[in-house]
C-alpha cells in the first residue's frame, strides 16, 4: 500500500537518502500493530533504536498492547519523521513495513543492540534490563515515503538495509574508529551538524556503522548519511574523507 | 487491547479530562489502518479536527493509503499527544480505536464539519474543496490512555464524545457566542491560555462547544474543557463563567 499514490515519483538515491534519514534519525514512533483479539489497528508510540545493519529496533514492555500483538502477529509499521512549524503534512514522513523478531536474551545481537540503544537513550538503562522488557527487530519489507504535498516514492525493505560485508566488523570497532576520527578531526561532529543545519549544540558522534555515522546533542539526534554503503573498514574512513572535503570546517 | 495494562488504573474524571484534551487538542494524529490488499496495519499521518460532539475528523485525499484503506475497512487507530523535552515515554498520549464514517459532500454534517475544520487548519482552504478531498468521522469505540510511564486508563468511546442536547444549537450560535463572551471578557483567552500553562502568544478563541472551548495562537492549539457538560446554552455561560471564577486574572 502507498501513501498518495496518485503522484508517485521514481525512487531516486535523493528520495532513498531521505527515507534513511528520516528512519534512522528518529527517537521514537508511532507503531501501528494488530490488536490480537479483534484485529483492529492499534497505533501507540515506541522509542526508536536500530541494529548494525539499519534494521529499526524498539524495546518495550512484555506486558503492553504493541507487545502482546507482536507476539501473535509480526506485521507491524512505523511511522517516522517529525513535524516542526507550520503545516505538519509539509514535512517529510516514512511509513515502514516491518516484520518484527523477537531478540534472545542473551545473544550476541541482544548485546550488541542493547549497547546501540543505550548509546542512543541513556536514560533507558533504568529499565532496560527489567525481566519484562524486551527488543524486537523490525526487518523492513518495503516502506513508503512522503517527501511533503505531492512527492510520494515507494521503497523496498533493502533501500532501507545496511548491506555490507563489513557490518559485524565495524560493530566491533565502533568505539575505537569514532575515537580516531573525532582524535584527528576534532571539529568533526559540530561541523557535520552546522552542515545538516540542525541547531548549534554540543554534538557528539554516538554511533557509526557501514551508512554513516549518528550524532547527539541533548534530546536531539541527527544522522549524516554516506552516499554509499562502506564494505570494509577503509573505505569507511574514506567516505568520511569525503564528507571532511565537503565541508571545508572540518 | 489495553496499552501498559499491568499498571492500569481505575479511569476517574482527571483521566477522561486529560484523554479528551489531548484528542481534541490535536493538530494532527498518526493513523494506522489496515492494508486492503495485505491486511498489514499501515500508519501515516493526517490532519486533525472534529466534529461539535467530539468525534474527531480527518480531511484525506481520495487517492491517499488511508483513504483507499478506510473505504475497505473502516477500522482505524488514532495516536494523539505529541512529546516535548526528555523522554518521550514520559508524556501522555492516546490511542482511540474508531470506526470511520464518510462525510457526504454537501449534507449539513458536511457544512458543519468544513467549517469547524477551516477554522483550526486556515491554510487547508488551499484544498479543502478539491473533488479528491473527503472528510471521514472518526466514531470512538474504546481508548488506551497512557499518562507516561505507569500511569495507563482504559476509557469507553462514549468518555470521548460530548453527549448533549445542545449540540447543534450551540454549532450554530457558536460564533455569536464567542464573539460576545470575547466583549464581556476580553482577556478571556490569554489567561485561560496562561492558566493551562500555554506559551505567550496571540491567543484567540477559534471554536466552542458544550464540551469546551479551544484556543489558537500560530501553529498551537489548547483545549479548555469544562467539568461537564453544558446540557443548554445558558449552561454554557455558567460553565465559562466558573472557569472565569477559577483564573482571577479574567
Amino acid at each position: 500500500m502507498k501513501d498518495q499514490p496518485s503522484v508517485l515519483r521514481e525512487t531516486d538515491a535523493e528520495a532513498r537518502k531521505l527515507a534513511r534519514t528520516l528512519l534512522r534519525s528518529a527517537r521514537y514512533a508511532a507503531i501501528a500493530v494488530l490488536d490480537p483479539e479483534t484485529g483492529f489497528p492499534f497505533a501507540s508510540r515506541a522509542l526508536l533504536g536500530n541494529d548494525i545493519d539499519g534494521a529499526p529496533v524498539i524495546l518495550v514492555s512484555g506486558l503492553s498492547a504493541h507487545t502482546r500483538a507482536l507476539d501473535k502477529d509480526r506485521r507491524a509499521s512505523l511511522l517516522t519523521g517529525e513535524p516542526g512549524k507550520g503545516d505538519p503534512l509539509a514535512y517529510a514522513r516514512l511509513t515502514t513495513q516491518c516484520l518484527a523478531e523477537p531478540v534472545e536474551r542473551g545473544s550476541e545481537t541482544h548485546t550488541r543492540i542493547r549497547a546501540r540503544f543505550l548509546a542512543r537513550h541513556a536514560k533507558a538503562k533504568l529499565y532496560i534490563d527489567f525481566p519484562d522488557f524486551r527488543f524486537f527487530r523490525l526487518a523492513p519489507q518495503s516502506a513508503s515515503l512522503n517527501g511533503g504535498f505531492g512527492r510520494a516514492y515507494v521503497l523496498t525493505g533493502e533501500d532501507l538495509m545496511i548491506l555490507s560485508p563489513a557490518n559485524e566488523a565495524v560493530a566491533e570497532r565502533a568505539d575505537e574508529i569514532v575515537r580516531d576520527l573525532v582524535e584527528r578531526h576534532p571539529n568533526l561532529p559540530s561541523a557535520t551538524a552546522a552542515a545538516l543545519k540542525a541547531p548549534k549544540g554540543d554534538w557528539r558522534i554516538y554511533s557509526l556503522d557501514c551508512g554513516g555515522f549518528d550524532l547527539i546533542s541533548g534530546d536531539l539526534l541527527l544522522r549524516c548519511e554516506f552516499e554509499t554503503v562502506a564494505t570494509d573498514v577503509n573505505a569507511l574512513y574514506s567516505h568520511i574523507s569525503n564528507i571532511k572535503y565537503s565541508i571545508p570546517e572540518i
